[in-house]
């Protein structure tokens, strides 16, 4: 087994050649004068599985993707491992307005063409797995945080919103700590109000956990609300970490820390989830 | 029928409508925060049959392609029928060194993905469509040229290299002109020679015609050569136009004139193609 990565996730891909203690083959990469993208893997992938390593989310690392397993395929791999570290799009599974289309099927169909599994980390719907029809294998991410965490004196998990309260519960219980949930309601497309429920959180240290920071809006009115409720330390965390428009630096300056895990690589990335995914490459590949 | 067309190709497809007297629906298309694309069909296409025109050179337009395929098949389109004006990676239609992918094989299975078939425009090479399990239809593109040059007193058509010797003899033949090729020799990935064989070019009218132009090297090097052998006027023509690091500039200063289809549109697009991708089209929905 050889592990190849796109450009969106080489740090990853390093932990994970360490976990599953394989090599970790160069990409040659470039563009043509006309804006074409061109990659060549470089060393020897003749009758290896391969685990390709890549995101979804920007247009360029979509085709640096698809063509990189390609490379493998046609080079002579056995069977290609599609790692989406993460999953872009996945919030589009469904029409919400007519004429659009379903991303994330879009993305999912694209990929399986040029692989034979599909490993996501904590895809955002598990809806989007059932567009496929080789099965999609979604890596939950919770002991690195249970590492991170147990020292911290946490007294509640919060989740900023009802849909995530699952995750929080199941951190809670590894920490021994409670938790609970904002409630967050929709007024209109632009607005909406959070309440924190009957909870005196003050004085207490509140790790807030949501699946991903996009442009950061929600965490950081809600890392407000808690403070004004008289919280003392607020952690932020949250596997993906986008940070849309710069948003790191504010949330930051108002939370008692930020960390990310290594899905999405930058300085926020303090975990890593390189032990679960190589656990469920191995799962893969054993036929488990 | 109506016609869908991604941000690469919307003056072709508006021609395209008129020749095919049929509906161009507006596509509605913005980023999300995150750098992720939105796009949504504006209009009913229910049942209808939808063609869907884009290129496939920039990650951004191959990306919003996919997606406009998609969204005209989950909201109850038809039949899909892509057409490709410009055909990106048609060159790596090989493995040239180990460790590469096909990449023109990667275009034509992700598009085929989406799509019922597949229509091209003079695609650099006939190999890519042996890879589309659906047939890749090739529309060659003669007579916008013969309308252009007839007046043009034109008396030799010339091929920049042996490969496009076909395409000048039988634009030659509707033109009733005479034709020949350069002798384009390669000494190394760097360095070519360039001869005009024994022929008197000497105030003589040269129509050099390629099927695309892309850094323009080779067409400059043809111009100067041919105008070195007392050439009178060089008009210089080409179905794709990508005039990569702004060489057009360049080959107008020396060129009498440089005119170009409309399958990458740009202020050198002054024959349209929309009348052959027409009839290919009535061809394939008539089931011809």
């Amino acid at each position: 087994m050889k592990i190849i990565s796109s450009s969106s996730s080489r740090e990853l891909s390093l932990r994970l050649s360490e976990e599953l203690k394989c090599e970790i083959l160069d990409i040659e990469k470039k563009r043509f004068p006309d804006g074409e993208m061109y990659i060549r893997i470089i060393g020897d992938i003749k009758g290896e599985d391969i685990v390709a390593v890549g995101n979804t989310r920007e247009d360029a690392e979509i085709i640096e993707f698809l063509l990189m397993m390609n490379a493998a395929k046609e080079n002579g791999a056995g069977k290609v491992i599609a790692v989406i570290p993460y999953f872009g799009y996945a919030r589009q599974h469904m029409i919400y307005k007519s004429g659009e289309p379903v991303s994330s099927k879009v993305m999912v169909s694209s990929i399986e063409n040029f692989c034979d599994s599909i490993i996501v980390v904590e895809i955002h719907d598990l809806e989007t797995a059932k567009f496929s029809r080789k099965g999609v294998l979604n890596v939950r991410i919770v002991k690195p945080f249970v590492e991170y965490y147990k020292n911290k004196k946490i007294d509640y998990i919060v989740s900023p919103d009802d849909g995530g309260l699952e995750r929080a519960k199941e951190l809670a219980d590894l920490l021994k700590t409670k938790y609970f949930n904002i409630d967050k309601k929709r007024l209109d497309s632009r607005n909406v109000t959070m309440t924190v429920p009957d909870i005196d959180v003050k004085g207490k240290n509140i790790l807030l956990l949501d699946d991903m920071i996009s442009t950061g809006g929600t965490i950081i009115k809600a890392t407000d609300l808690l403070k004004k409720n008289g919280a003392d330390k607020v952690y932020v965390s949250a596997v993906h970490g986008i940070f849309a428009n710069g948003s790191y630096m504010e949330i930051s300056s108002i939370a008692q820390d930020v960390i990310i895990t290594d899905t999405i690589f930058g300085k926020w990335s303090k975990i890593s989830v390189a032990g679960e995914v190589a656990e469920a490459v191995r799962g893969v590949t054993n036929g488990a």
